[in-house]
């Protein structure tokens, strides 16, 4: 690659389209004849409404939405989402369901705990290593809201398609695979997505909102930068939003539109990249996937390797060949590769040609 | 200037020192020879960790702060801090003291209250629209915290000392003075910053907080992301950080100590800057500053022309001369030159020049 890039399978913040960082780099010390950088402008400015305001019509073009959703630019990572959600929409009385499919799904239940809400686990495949998406579950009739994680970046698994709740909205944590698919978003009351996966830097969460859930919020103590009505009512200005990557987001969304022609597109393109991989596993017996068949990520591909000493010799010998992030996340070991929407077809067909070869050499 | 820059005088988000940003540019698509931008690293990774390790070690040398006081970065900026404050230190029968000195003061206090939290006024300049900082303020015994705005943007005020509080530790937002001079932190318990002022992008907060604040939060509901403690038990790294803010920070801080020389040295440019411009304002009739005098913000030099067609005329004419963002905030009009750390001697000194010669043609 170009300026000794690696292929960076990392898991977030991850690989981003190379074509985004070269304008970036291109314009930072004057964007669009401002005489400033991007980072220096108002976020009050013409030039920065401009940017939010396209990364809002992009992400709604991209998603087919419709104008009763409102994209939303929010601080604090998925994380911030855990706890604003069922603070938003969960009242006296009111109750959530939530499915539990890994690590971050387990955090947002303890969010809502935290704030004495009450939910209900209506699935979890917690007692099989969260290895497998649950199907075939019994929604709460009535309850204000459906959790579930559509895709698990630790455990490599991802629902392939969403459940029918009943007309009970589902509000999805989609921080690692949004914009990786077209979407039937009329399922969803709310979308969250950490950037630093598949759309952006690290340092913002876009939030999709259904205006009816914003409704929902109940006559509480909720201070302003923790109601979702807030950045809706200023488009995500109610106080200085996290510029660059707002601006990073947009080009992004751009490159996106623009270059690979959309999310059917993207969505052709991942399913190959994950093809190449996958098939390594199902082809041999040195690698083994420790997702489901049927639950299988197309964004996180998670693998054992027959031991433990060999994966340590493969994540080094795929450092020492340009091939970085390939460890699995420290609480779980194993290998992971990372292929979100920016890392190319070449790069994972340079890295299953790397793995090829290291079976050959190693079995 | 290079790169056909203009003269930045922009309220926030505001200039940055341009060695910082040709740094950034220069590395942006592989930093620090690991093949990857900035941007598209881990915070889990040994770059990441340095990076953040750089700037926690820099502010805490720059402010002299020993091993009791804790470095943090926070999402939300300072509105966000506006709730963590009276939710992290006020429980139960606790009290704490706001001086209101302008817009920012007012909206911390109005989060205070939004959370039922009890809270003392206990000095305020609205009656003279903020033009002044209170003096002989009587403060309540036994109050966890007493909160100011150290330096007020749209009004152009700032506390010149900080006040004799009796022990009860000062809670200040800093977010525009911030790094500007150097500070005796022994009055203060927590002190925050959004950075997009002096001393990064927007996009994070700088919190420094004291350690026996943490022992003040009540046992109730708070989520994790609200709490102090989390961000220092984990190094700020409970979650992704905003990695590029961080970073950018660690730079600012390294051409703060390296090329400036510190925060002495920093003041004298500071003060040499703001005389600068606010002896055109004491030596005619022209251009007349709407701080007290003993109030005058080395920051945020707000000014009057003698009509508001004139006040027009200058921001146009100053654009068109390559000076920016000298129109006051919205809520007040006027005229304002934000002259943060990053703004050099030269460029105040074009601005005056500028400035002298359109009032010789106006007057």
């Amino acid at each position: 690659m170009s300026d000794n890039r690696i292929f960076n399978f990392n898991a977030g913040p991850a690989a981003l389209p190379l074509p985004v960082l070269k304008e970036i780099k291109e314009s930072f010390l004057n964007y669009q004849g401002s005489g400033m950088s991007v980072v220096e402008i108002s976020h009050r400015s013409k030039h920065f409404d401009d940017i939010i305001n396209d990364a809002v019509a992009r992400t709604k073009r991209l998603l087919n939405l419709d104008d009763k959703f409102k994209v939303i630019f929010v601080q604090g990572g998925a994380s911030m989402q855990f706890c604003m959600i069922p603070g938003n929409f969960l009242g006296q009385g009111d109750t959530a369901d939530y499915v539990n499919t890994g690590t971050w799904s387990t955090k947002a239940i303890k969010e809502a705990e935290i704030q004495g809400k009450q939910i209900n686990i209506v699935a979890s495949s917690e007692h099989n290593n969260f290895s497998y998406i649950p199907s075939e579950i019994r929604f709460t009739k009535g309850a204000s809201y459906v959790h579930i994680t559509s895709n698990n970046t630790i455990k490599g698994t991802q629902w392939a398609d969403f459940p029918d709740t009943n007309g009970v909205p589902i509000v999805a944590d989609m921080s690692s695979d949004i914009m990786s698919r077209p979407l039937d978003v009329n399922k969803f009351g709310l979308i969250y997505a950490g950037a630093q996966k598949n759309i952006g830097p690290a340092g913002v969460c876009m939030v999709i909102i259904r205006e009816d859930m914003l409704e929902l919020l109940p006559d509480n103590k909720l201070p302003s930068m923790l109601k979702y009505s807030t950045y809706v009512s200023k488009n995500s200005m109610y106080n200085t939003p996290p510029c660059f990557a707002v601006y990073t987001i947009h080009l992004v969304l751009k490159w996106l539109e623009e270059t690979i022609g959309g999310l059917a597109k993207m969505e052709q393109i991942n399913r190959k990249k994950g093809k190449i991989l996958y098939s390594l596993f199902d082809s041999g017996k040195f690698y083994s996937g420790t997702a489901a068949l049927d639950s299988r990520s197309l964004m996180n591909v998670t693998f054992r390797l027959p031991t433990e000493e060999l994966e340590k010799t493969f994540i080094q010998e795929a450092l020492e060949n340009g091939f970085g992030g390939l460890k699995g996340h420290r609480s779980v070991g194993g290998c992971r590769a990372s292929i979100y929407n920016a890392t190319s077809e070449e790069a994972v067909e340079a890295l299953a040609d790397f793995m090829k070869a290291f079976e050959l050499k190693h079995s």
